[in-house]
């Protein structure tokens, strides 16, 4: 049966990407620095094996045969799902694959000094080239598929989603975010806020860390915790591995860290087994994902009736101190405060900053607006949704983000797709098992339980919003979560 | 050029042996148990690519025409390595290699559970089949290389060496050492000897572990050091992981087993840089592997102006006491008491086991003896060179290794040639370079110059004989050996 050779080619490139996915895991933790040339170079070996194998010649003939192959649905889906990533792997030449790989590395080596050194002319035609092979991609791909050229790219991170769709959601946020912002920022000016008062020893933080992981239900026989510069969720599904990184002087980052990292893991470690070998049974999208990790960070971990069961822990780690008690922690873990840096940016600025970022890569994409252009545009939205310039600072405004540098452009959306996707699910869990409130504070599995049956059970066997229609009722609905940041931020008691 | 293409096809294969020896590394180290299944599936999948890279039709061709090439001296060398890899790999039909990985993989993993049960009766049907496919590969390789049944299995992990030599040396040993093992018994009868008094914190045997890799000379800037159930060193040349394990009783064990693997991480850290992705650049054979180890465990780390070194280093992360002056420490480290187990024995027993094996491995191979004779011969064998009974006992007996449940046969001998060369290597090194006592005592990394210049640096170029001759003046000398045992455990000074 052609599906079933077909099934055997796509598991055994499964385990060729586990074992990149552990070696990559490696590099960034527990490699020592002089084996990275050799690393560098096998990796780069397995990705063109990799590559290989989704090119194979016989695979045209087997998905022609396998669609005359009677298949109950979720082989069905299993099936289209081998061929999206087939389909992916093959739309682009070999030449340009290549050129687009050499010049990501090229320009996404030198960012790493060129940011520090805020120098955006040395960096602007490394960018130019990795723009122009992106173009190229877009192109070709928009061909392929009937897509716009941003959609073309935006479908490899966020399958089914168009940017007229975005357009009319980021319009949506436009309108609203930046007067909430406002709001909320004079709402809480003049409320009392005490900084946790450091040293907080690395191995305590890391103690606290675990136990957190523990609360959360993350499965340490099928995963582990680790230390990287660059934090992030990697290893395999049946081993999936956290890292994170510790400031003697902030309790707060690896914590909230650990806990969005778990949300990755626990999805990973939920997808559904007889299907983890193949494309059917791996994360739905980037979107989804990262709905996972933002559900743990923010929906859970800052609602006040976690951070109440987080004050005894944080005391028994690092002793008492006024701080830690419940009210000023929920405070602190809500304070909103305009900033440059997006990966430092509150639940309320964040989407703020996707929009930002969202108009930019489309209108490049498309052809609207040019690489030297992008300093000016970066500095006028920051402005408009934010408040703040970054005239002349380069590496706090557009040269702050690793996405673009190797081409990544379609993905930054994800990250508001996910914070709404969260939103809807929490509240959709309201409404079906009662009051967060006491979800949080007493009934734990019950919150995991509703989300393995509702999204990390289904891996990519239903398309995006199908998935969120079951589980919430509705589609992507952005309205949601602006009730949800109108409720947390802007309702009077602090535990609302 | 084909030689040009062969170098590449042999890069390509050595990055994904790379993969395997990372993720092999960490299934031992760090992998959470959950992992095992998907990371032994993933494994497997790269055996089959690597065994199928080794197979390419296209080398055939390849092998013909860089043959008629011309190529200077190492790269002849590099090629004729490159050949020997491929022959091995394609000597056996594919169908008995699957069986004896299938039956290989059976049998070791039944063996970790019969073994403590001493189960001989339940293991030796599956040992026997193991021996029958063993035989059977054994013949079709004997008849491909023109050597005998045993001497093809040795020809996979010691280059050149055949059993006529291996019978003139054993039976050459076997002359002396049951002998030399008596006096130096009653000798030491009546020296004084403390124990070191535990316990010994792990953290602290770990600190001084790094501290003496350190004074080894072990590059951490490639490689590091970690804890597994079974001390090995892995990973690959350019970062190097070894491992040992922490007995919070004994601070002999850790410390010792730290130096061993060092010894062979230092020879795959000199092996010579340009030729690291051929097999021309890898070690030499499994014997030269050994001979460092047991240069550094045996001839360096037991030497009493090592141990000189080792005892304040000693106090210092366990306090002071008695049994940590340099002499006791000493009688200590070259205490000779025959045994059961091998991995247990001293310097001076050591080659009794690998005689012992080598006698039933070379008959069991050889169809002059059949598996269910085992533990009868070994508890002959047993009385006669250690004078030590296993009547009954399996588990201490002729179960307790791991290297035949897997079809392993050919290998013990490389321990026993390892022994000889670290000796005949020491000999050489004091003619050369002045006393041990001296190099030791105040200029290691002349003594690691030495073995750079001598033994790393030429990786496979040159044939074991040669290396060994070029070194020491002669190639394999159990009479250095002899004279080292001698003058180690039998001169009158303990510092002798």
């Amino acid at each position: 049966m052609s599906y079933t050779a077909l099934s055997q080619h796509f598991e055994q490139l499964h385990h060729l990407q586990h074992l990149g996915a552990i070696c990559g895991w490696d590099q960034a933790t527990m490699m020592p620095a002089g084996g990275n040339e050799a690393r560098a170079e096998a990796l780069s070996t397995l990705a063109v094996l990799c590559h290989q194998q989704l090119q194979d010649p016989r695979l045209s003939d087997w998905f022609d045969a396998a669609g005359q192959e009677s298949l109950d649905r979720e082989h069905s889906v299993s099936l289209a799902e081998m061929r999206r990533q087939w389909r992916d792997a093959t739309l682009l030449p070999a030449d340009l694959v290549r050129a687009m790989s050499l010049a990501g590395s090229r320009c996404e080596h030198a960012w790493r000094s060129l940011r520090p050194a805020n120098d955006w002319a040395g960096y602007l035609p490394l960018f130019e080239e990795v723009l122009n092979l992106s173009r190229q991609a877009a192109s070709a791909r928009a061909e392929a598929l009937g897509l716009s050229r941003y959609d073309s790219l935006l479908e490899q991170y966020e399958p089914g989603m168009r940017s007229a769709r975005l357009d009319t959601l980021f319009d949506d946020l436009k309108s609203w975010l930046p007067g909430l912002i406002t709001r909320v920022q004079d709402k809480q000016r003049d409320e009392p806020l005490l900084l946790p008062q450091g040293p907080f020893a690395t191995e305590q933080q890391r103690a606290l860390g675990l136990e957190v992981m523990a609360l959360l239900g993350f499965d340490f026989e099928h995963g582990r915790l680790d230390v990287s510069a660059h934090p992030f969720c990697g290893g395999v599904s049946e081993d999936v591995r956290l890292t994170t990184r510790y400031n003697e002087q902030d309790v707060a980052q690896a914590l909230m860290g650990i806990i969005h990292e778990t949300g990755h893991a626990r999805y990973e470690q939920g997808l559904p087994g007889r299907w983890r070998r193949l494309p059917a049974g791996q994360a739905r999208s980037m979107g989804v994902h990262e709905s996972q990790s933002l559900f743990f960070e923010m929906q859970l971990a800052r609602h006040p009736a976690f951070i109440a069961r987080l004050a005894p822990l944080l005391e028994r780690h690092f002793g008492a101190q006024p701080a830690f008690s419940p009210d000023n922690l929920a405070r602190f873990y809500t304070r909103v405060t305009p900033g440059l840096i997006r990966v430092d940016a509150d639940e309320v600025t964040y989407p703020a900053h996707i929009m930002l970022r969202y108009e930019i890569e489309r209108d490049l994409i498309e052809g609207k607006m040019e690489a030297r252009d992008l300093p000016e545009r970066w500095d006028q939205l920051m402005q408009r949704y934010l408040g703040l310039s970054t005239k002349g600072n380069y590496k706090d405004g557009c040269l702050q983000d690793i996405h673009w540098t190797d081409g990544s452009f379609g993905y930054f959306p994800s990250y508001t797709l996910g914070a709404i996707y969260a939103a809807q699910q929490a509240a959709a869990m309201q409404q079906q098992q009662g009051p967060l409130e006491q979800l949080i504070g007493t009934q734990l599995p019950t919150v995991f339980e509703w989300l393995q049956q509702h999204i990390w059970q289904h891996g990519s066997l239903l398309e995006t919003d199908h998935l969120i229609r079951q589980a919430c009722g509705q589609p992507l609905d952005a309205a949601v979560f602006r009730q949800h940041l109108q409720q947390r931020y802007l309702a009077d008691a602090v535990y609302a």
